[in-house]
């Protein structure tokens, strides 16, 4: 099983992959910036990289404070920390980053195809352009709880797979396979030729999730807050199907709406 | 139907109740910060509370991009909408604020006891010290959603009702009646004594929600992460519940765990 943040090379801007570097004065004890160097933050992120061995370590960097707590798990990983200030970490990750100590320098995870994605749950996320890396990372993390075989992203419009979104994802972006796609709309249709059915969500569907016809495999797809599914995406769901919300506000935040859809999807499904 | 955040004093520290005030240059065109005066920004939080009037609105700033879009619901309010810089906004909001050109200086919501729920869907939310502004607000844009009675938070320990949590709401704070208690573990007794069924979430709950017994009236108590159930708090429930999460990650985000819960729930209770 191979996983795929960043992209292939298939035309998608550079830039996307990786955290713009910080003003060189603010590299501290850090190395400069690299291409295909990305950096994972706190506590959980971290340890699950560190466990996880996916992709290839670099270094790590670690507060007096968090060093102890790390170090085994870091030599039996091949690393030795190297010991830096709390300060010199929020001047490389910036001061909204709940670094916990902790700072991993490493190369992106393998990339991943659809024809890569193995069966378990049966059940494959495709998120239409959703750039909040929080609530990227939500929906990876609650990916990883359902047991999700696969979470397809598209290459533009898809946030970086590292930092705030790997913290938000609390170290399931280690587990979960996610395949990025240069065109949504065509993955989509390779899914159906593999026997998936496509279930859009959105909360002006036609059909509810409690009693829309779901099978296994299935592609659950989600649209960005506000935009929702794109057509072309819409047109290739065998069915776009809304939540049941008795409440005044009928949409949810799209990791929530994500939470939810799985619980009803599955439970469904047994 | 009532509400209230920010509590009634009862000794909790008056510096929970309001953001804290910028340093005095950082004012711009605004009114120096005062006691009861709450902050709201954005796009559907401001308009959510000019249409919900569920409070005292005093007074709506507006960009010159955002003005012609809220004029006219600010003067069906009685508001005139002064004209502001994106720079002042951020200047007064913080960088990281998405405040969409509006900002409405208001008083908090009115306060709520117990007493005064209104029972509709039967459930109730109690949340144990969840701090975090974000989660908070998804969960009451989530419970307003589901139509939840009522959301019971902790005096002390929770976030600012007003701000971050009321952008993450999406609006959905003017809809639902939040309760704050002093103490959480002697307002599930009261529950008890008005018939609701207690049930706590845990991600190693002995019991699993799709399973456990349910009834309607219903208090869902969730913990905050990495802390979960206050001993007090589980020791009221009736029974401690787990999701059924098969993948490498039992545990979501909170706000994700409420969603997915609230699905089971009212699944299940029909």
């Amino acid at each position: 099983m191979t996983r795929r943040p960043p992209p292939k090379d298939r035309g998608a801007p550079e830039k996307r992959r990786h955290a713009p570097a910080p003003p060189s004065d603010a590299r501290g004890p850090f190395r400069p910036a690299l291409p295909d160097v990305v950096a994972l933050y706190g506590a959980h992120p971290v340890r699950a990289a560190l466990n996880a061995r996916r992709r290839k370590l670099l270094t790590l960097y670690a507060t007096e404070t968090a060093l102890p707590r790390i170090k085994d798990l870091a030599h039996a990983a091949g690393l030795e920390p190297r010991l830096v200030d709390a300060r010199d970490l929020e001047r490389r990750l910036g001061a909204e980053a709940v670094h916990q100590g902790l700072m991993l320098e490493a190369r992106p995870l393998p990339e991943a195809d659809i024809s890569d994605i193995v069966s378990n749950s049966g059940i494959v996320l495709a998120l239409d352009q959703i750039t909040d890396p929080h609530n990227v990372g939500a929906i990876l993390r609650t990916a990883c709880a359902f047991n999700v075989d696969a979470v397809i992203v598209t290459e533009r419009h898809s946030p970086e797979f590292s930092g705030a979104l790997a913290k938000a994802a609390s170290g399931a972006l280690e587990f979960v396979t996610i395949v990025a796609v240069v065109n949504l709309a065509r993955a989509l249709d390779e899914f159906a030729e593999r026997g998936y059915a496509r279930i859009g969500l959105d909360s002006e569907g036609a059909e509810s999730l409690s009693t829309v016809a779901l099978s296994r495999p299935l592609v659950l797809a989600l649209g960005a807050e506000g935009k929702g599914l794109r057509r072309l995406t819409r047109e290739r769901c065998d069915a776009v199907a809304r939540l049941d919300l008795p409440g005044p506000i009928k949409s949810l935040n799209v990791s929530n709406a994500c939470a939810s859809a799985l619980s009803v999807v599955t439970t469904r499904l047994g």
